[in-house]
């Protein structure tokens, strides 16, 4: 990704290992406030930086996770325990402990695990590239686009899903302006979406999500486009709190909403979104901001993290082999996954 | 309404006027906080808190104007300056002006004016009270009641509009929830009607506006009522951004979406709501929370305060003449304004 530095603008990725062991991460927590990075001297650093959210996106922690066992291979910290370490990081991310088993794999196969952490890295990338490159055609000069929550490259190492059409189209000439959604109560769009758009000298303008709609009403916004924590055989998409309510708002607009996520985001196991469990977060994440209280404190509070938007609103879904819709996804992500074993 | 104080249960009004010749006023403002009240000792410091916000809506802004000007007549201020200075002090609220020549017409008749704006001012609360009664029956027992923004007492001196009908539900004895929008950005709904629905005791849950789609979609809503600053004579209704988003996911969910609006409130001379013009507002409101920066700081942002709700998504208007379709506004609300002028 583009990101402006006191030294002048560099393409870098969210995460990466040095030659001498250190991984190195971009500190989300701090951005937007500023960009640092943080040297991570040993695997057990990895692992709390894992823990507290210096890395956060299941596709960055999957990495995070690979090039912290090359870490424990280049350092000769112990593989069993080093792997068990990382392993207890984060409850939730399938990606971690497949790149965790991807790397016992390359040990006992005698691969050269740097490189095998590396390319595991870089292949993460090179989807969302291929992601970018599928769905920049849907934008179209002078689009208005809407996007949601953040699935950017902060995410996913580097291109982002929902971000990567957006940054090719750029690239490409094509003149659009990005409408991100704020999306609360965790501000990602505010927050990170907008700093990744603005690095990139992407047009955009931040707006709370209550003013989505509007902006599609008043013919502002030609195009939607977010990422997905899980998409079901039949094409419905969990994904951040919000994204329901923006995808039917387009539907009845008449404005395609589009889903962008790797093939290992599509769950084959599970029929339909409304099996999905939808995590209840912390209220002080409504209530709350940097300690003090936004919010009435005597009243009680919902605060769900994630929403299930059903396939009948969804236009397609951007992968990385192509644009395809709801009844695709059996027979076209069901051969890749085969292809592959279980992403 | 009801408000929990130090010294016990009470039943205030927004505002009031003292014997002595002082306003006193909630200070809304730091409501949630803590409940406090400021006495305005004279016209000028009537004055400075309606410009400074220490009331808040338009028909209390209305009252604060009529008790302003019984006040200068109390402490034997000049009338005319001090409805020069009390008529500067808010440019757009309708009800203010009305209430300033209200007072003036009161004067030229003789009239005991102390008497006429207590009148005024508890006129305006009778109102929503009879709003209250006509809309409680559409609140039965079991269901998610849905509001967004502050359509309460604190901006009608009493009762308020949409939660006028939940008010008197509650007291009637319905078993209800309702979900109170936090309603980015100015949290009117997180702050505000949470704060007078913990002060009824009525059940509720506050949410951010991205959830409000989520707990349709599970059924936990049965009915969504919200205020309107200005319903146009074919029954679109404008009111605070995000009030179209709400509209839109309920009549996708068969949801009932009601407008509580007095007869005041309706703009027969405007044919549609595509006409109102739509405030932009400062980006502060978004991007900052009390002077921090919340969202990145070097990104655009649009901020508009209100959107436009077409009529055919509102199921009725609650108004304090009962519960009437958009067919029937032109009729019934004409009838109403012609016989007590334009209100």
């Amino acid at each position: 990704m583009r990101v402006k530095t006191e030294d002048g603008v560099k393409d870098l990725q969210a995460l990466w290992l040095e030659d001498d062991g250190r991984v190195v991460m971009m500190e989300q927590r701090i951005i937007p406030e500023r960009l640092e990075f943080m040297d991570c001297r040993t695997v057990e650093e990895t692992a709390v930086a894992i823990e507290d959210m210096v890395v956060r996106g299941a596709p960055a922690i999957g990495a995070a996770g690979a090039l912290g066992m090359a870490q424990a291979h280049i350092l000769g910290e112990d593989w069993a325990s080093s792997k068990a370490r990382l392993w207890k990081t984060r409850p939730t991310a399938y990606d971690l402990f497949y790149a965790l088993e991807y790397m016992d794999r390359a040990k006992e196969a005698g691969a050269d695990l740097v490189k095998a952490a590396r390319d595991f890295t870089d292949d993460i990338a090179r989807r969302c590239k291929a992601i970018g490159e599928a769905g920049a055609p849907l934008i179209k000069d002078g689009f208005g686009v809407l996007t949601h929550c953040n699935a950017g490259a902060l995410a996913t190492v580097d291109w982002g899903t929902a971000l990567a059409p957006m940054r090719i189209a750029h690239r490409d000439g094509t003149k659009f302006t990005v409408y991100s959604d704020e999306t609360r109560p965790r501000l990602q769009g505010s927050r990170l979406t907008a700093w990744e758009l603005e690095n990139e000298d992407i047009p955009h303008y931040i707006i709370a999500d209550n003013a989505a709609g509007h902006y599609m009403q008043r013919g502002h916004i030609q195009l939607a486009i977010t990422g997905s924590d899980r998409v079901t055989a039949n094409g419905d998409a969990a994904n951040k709190i919000g994204t329901y309510e923006k995808a039917v708002l387009a539907k009845e607009n008449g404005i395609p909403f589009y889903i962008a996520a790797p093939v290992s985001t599509f769950d084959l196991g599970m029929s339909d979104g409304m099996q999905i469990p939808i995590e209840e977060r912390d209220c002080s994440e409504v209530t709350q901001f940097e300690g003090r209280y936004m919010a009435h404190s005597k009243s009680p509070c919902k605060n769900p993290g994630f929403d299930v938007t059903p396939a009948r609103y969804i236009a397609g879904y951007i992968t990385e082999i192509g644009i395809i819709t709801a009844d695709e996804i059996p027979d076209r992500i069901g051969a890749m996954q085969q292809d592959h074993g279980k992403e």
